[in-house]
């Protein structure tokens, strides 16, 4: 008689987790800040429904794992529970070194990946809970003897991935951004200690792969959210300029941490034990109520850029085939000197271009492998008549303040 | 104040019908006839739920239409109300010159196309309600000077694929063939009297024509589907040969006409009257209580194959690259020969070969046409960085009894 | 490593059978037979996308039967993997004796209830299997010693109409009528050998009485569906008078043998084995192929009738609070005279009058019992605040032929 | 040709809204604002997926209040398009006084109620867009002539409800609360200025009403929910007590405003301005920053009471019939005062009783008005044959720290 703890999800329903560790980590304040950390930065300016957070995404994430895990198991493959647990405990905790607004701001606030701060936070919970976690740690490293756990974890078909493109395509409405998750997951196998697909799945799987292209441009590369994250990271780095210029600016106790933070390599990481502190109270409510305050700020600049961002007053954004000309630049820091001659350099934090990428498939990072009827293995390009695209497909854009043409 | 008629659909919610002829074409006998023909004829015997009727498409297919014509007029182009009627009584009866099983028995019960059945019957109406579907008959017969009104019934992104494909992976349960309609509609425009979708569809157009492959290879054309279709092909064939040669074939009224129908060219042509009002009353009702009535027929092949239907014992079905070899199939023969030897050409009935052949999308048909910003039109294959594929996919097929390798 | 034979279902996605003998079953032919009986009936002449059978409820409670199962464990009760298989089977089997439109023709072709069939039927499949089918039969029929087993199958919240109420919901498309089906089912326990539900389920199964209700006023009793359904007992009637006074009438074997059928009590128990041989191969198909023969029979009254069911020309149905009075039959009978002035006896067939009740929950039947949060066991009547009604809603109806006022 | 503004929507799919002044008014400030409120307070803390705002629900009541003027104007009802645009302004700005945590803190904050302060946020408004709001105002106020107008923005059946309760019960998961909002407005109409619905939607009536009833027992008064919620009540009540004591309390300037704030009656109208400008500035963030900070404040009260509600843990709650015994109590702030012996006055702002209270539907208050067939119009509860509940269902409960029996 083994209880659970039922969590309602509009997505699956119902996801039970076990009372034990699984559920006592989640009860833990450094995870019950990731309610506090939406999945998808500022996307619900657009899809206002995107509110989502990464505590939900680890949750489902959890919850497709012990699909994928029962699965496997009746199918015969070797997951002693030992194991199991460990891998649940690695994606449960796979996202919790994320930060304010995810993505948008992981290299401005501080130059560690989320990635390494999710690990950061692992030791640190493994200390608490005296050794639990090492199992958990070494296939979430990818150190562990049994490759394909990691690969559930982190990896082309991980239940990191069917639960945010579920997730997401969910709460923004973007119903085509659907996966066969569920599908996907029954047909799931291990040959070789590498996680494989049935090929009866193989349509799934292109499936899969074209919602995912079409996420990337239709939500998560969609020029008025990366509009609304572009000028996030703009006033971000203009508060971190003018206060290690020691000009003054609000912030909580943690973001203030973080906005005069200027330690690299060795430096950093002996300021680790700190930095964590600081970092496990930090969240989007700092950011926000930051913004919130800097609206009032003297700096034109940063007053400009936070007061468009709360009242959504959100720049142009541009995509074209080519780089911007030097032409095309000058015209444009012209116009915005121009419009905004009471700012001094306007135009460098007003201008902004970039560059995006996404490719549907690469077969140059580690294919899927598809199982075939015969039980050969081979890689999803060589077997798939839909042809792989390989191709990257990059958009440069500009973004600035509208009515400068 | 229009009154309309609502109809509930677990696809759509609900479907209005303005009362006036739409509703006295969905009331009339030849309409409701299609209460009776299943749209995927035996395909519920792999996806059980897929039961629904070539009635609730004709209706699935009016209610889309009605949203295509709102949008476009929205946009400002000129369609007419009695432009807009007609289109509309042309999707409701696209398809009500199908016969019992729909595309299954479309060449063996005659040599007629469902399509050019539809002209008749709709001819037939015509003289009924007085000239009222003239112009309608007109669009769906693409003699209409407004080409776009014909495309919305039968082109690319027709009402007509729309419905269907939406339809069928609700009632399948193949969630992944789930298109979004709703936004391609809100995406279609007119240009130069053709249909066309604004740029920012383009991705909801590669998601259509993935998942339209989808279906085919897991709905459409799956294996345990073909297998049955082919038997009843067979099933029938064998029926008419043996009504053709003077033997009892148990049939309703309108069923035995057809199985010792056998005129073509002009004489058919002659007899469209009759052959029309016989073809009327046939439905899938008349060939499944046929095949009930055959498994105690005295001829061993029509009772095998029919009992083996009734009773979903079905043969075996084996797609492979190239087409059988002359080896092949004499060792298939010999085998067939020997486990039937007790029936005279039973191998001539009972091994079945054949080729199914897909394509998601042609370059050489008529092109989806997208329209971009600038105003321009290009077809799809310009514009989208997906790799448009235009290769067709064959697979070739062997059918036969199980337990006949 | 235990195989699973995976069927899709629009309702809950995937249904897994364990091959073994449940598989076995359902590959049989009786089972089979149930693919072409409607679970609805004539329902879909108002709902069009009610076709579901009555293979896909049986398969879908047996679904819902394996979770409840697998709750029930997990919770600590004492169920042998012989009597989880039982059970299985038991439901998988409970509606296998429905003929021809389920409850609409259940009196009318033989006067022998469903369940009664349903058993005569696994005791013929017992014989088959060896004896397999015995503790199912046991439980089936309530004497078996866990009584929890039975109720499962058969009492106020078995898996029957958990699944049909959800089924039916979705397949009309009256999303009011859905219940949390999962979350009762998490919430059922078994105390002192008695099904109960736990306290916090308790809104739950209010919900699920308020939305069977609604499903019986909005669905079941609908009065156009009721009146299709009544007009399919005349003509069976009607069809029935004529066989048995000698007239020719057209009919499937299987047909012909129950419209002659005329032995009860002593004689009928002797006929058993001969009636079970034809009743296996009767069902929709021969009712529907018989009326659209009888359309063209000499009887007036038959072929009204059978003309009216296949065009969709519905009798109007009027309901009332009192039954009707002599004089307003009178009226109406003069009424049908005149106008069918050429057809003997109009009046008999074409006049019908009927009753149909509904109660929400009564606390006279088996009471749904509540597990209270300190380990009492109440009946709901005591727990709900919502006034549990017992009152009987009995609604009158006229139902005859439009434009007779 | 009307431009519209598309929003996606997860729950309806999309939502137009044309360009003009309901455009404007999206875009402006004081609505953008609601981005930052949530619909349900903390219920998120028991359903994670509950983090929806009062900006989407604004947008979502908006939309079923267009689809409810087309209905009534396609049954004739006479609406013009200035009244058509009044009662969707008055609609999409019926919430826009709601402050942080919508309810919960509606008289903690300040003592105005939310409909008080949207007026005046609604005459503000009207002065900027120079009088286009007036009518508006006037629906919203029920002083418009046409009184079935303020009935569609409050009432037994207003669109506020058909939307809170379905997107409540969508970004819950609890799906049992789902209504049937598309059928109820296919279903009104409006009779002697009246908003009535027609009898046949009396079913999906008393469905809304169970539903409702369903969702306040099971997530507006979740006990959890209920406890959190407490909780932050008596955080904000224990701030402002130290504010006003003169000890520094760490706020954002426009919180701060209001922890100090004291005026009552007079003294408030007078400041009106300037409340309406703090309040404008203040939502979720504000306080949800303050209980970050709170977390490290020197009271002892107030940082045990923020840290519990950041770290979600959270005190029990008890429902109980009758009130608590004063035995009850003594018991309990014995216990608390034990506990909790370094803090003083701990159980005064520990121990928390109140009592909730629910009905399904009261004939005291204005009736749901059913429209016959035969034209007269009667309260539901004389023609619904489900007995509609009239008795208060009240709730006591007690809420206090865990481990404190």
């Amino acid at each position: 008689m083994s209880k659970k703890k039922i969590f309602n999800d509009p997505v699956y329903g119902f996801i039970s987790v076990p009372y034990g560790i699984l559920f006592q980590l989640i009860e833990h304040p450094i995870f019950q800040r990731l309610r506090r950390i939406k999945q998808l930065s500022l996307t619900h300016y657009v899809y206002p429904g995107a509110l989502h957070t990464r505590f939900h995404h680890a949750l489902g994430a959890l919850h497709l794992m012990r699909q994928a895990i029962r699965t496997l198991q009746e199918k015969g493959v070797d997951i002693s529970d030992e194991e199991a647990e460990a891998v649940q405990i690695a994606i449960l905790l796979h996202d919790v070194g994320h930060g304010p607004f995810s993505h948008t701001l992981e290299h401005t606030l501080i130059n560690v990946t989320h990635e390494e701060l999710s690990t950061w936070f692992m030791e640190q919970l493994n200390e608490e809970f005296e050794g639990a976690l090492s199992m958990a740690i070494s296939i979430f490293q990818n150190q562990y003897h049994k490759h394909f756990l990691h690969q559930l974890v982190s990896g082309q078909l991980d239940m990191d991935r069917m639960d945010y493109l579920t997730r997401d395509s969910f709460f923004t409405g973007v119903y085509e951004g659907v996966i066969g998750y569920d599908r996907i997951i029954k047909m799931l196998s291990v040959k070789d200690d590498e996680l494989v697909v049935e090929e009866k799945g193989i349509y799934s799987i292109e499936k899969f792969l074209i919602a995912r292209r079409l996420m990337y441009w239709q939500v998560y590369l969609h020029k008025t959210v990366l509009s609304a994250e572009q000028m996030l990271v703009r006033t971000l780095q203009r508060a971190k300029t003018l206060a290690r210029a020691g000009e003054a600016v609000e912030a909580s106790k943690s973001l203030h941490y973080f906005l005069h933070f200027d330690l690299e390599g060795e430096d950093l990481l002996k300021e680790r034990h700190t930095l964590l502190q600081h970092f496990a109270s930090l969240d989007d409510f700092d950011v926000v109520a930051a913004l919130k305050a800097w609206q009032h700020s003297e700096d034109e600049i940063l007053s400009y850029l936070a007061t468009s961002l709360i009242n959504r007053r959100l720049f142009k954004l541009v995509f074209q085939k080519e780089a911007p000309t030097a032409l095309q630049l000058a015209a444009l820091q012209k116009e915005l000197q121009e419009k905004f001659a009471y700012i001094e350099d306007a135009d460098k934090y007003f201008l902004i271009k970039g560059k995006e990428t996404n490719r549907t498939y690469s077969t140059a990072k580690e294919e899927i492998k598809i199982l075939l009827k015969n039980e050969e293995v081979q890689p999803l390009s060589k077997i798939s008549d839909y042809e792989i695209q390989n191709r990257i497909v990059a958009k440069n854009f500009l973004c600035y303040p509208k009515k400068v043409t």
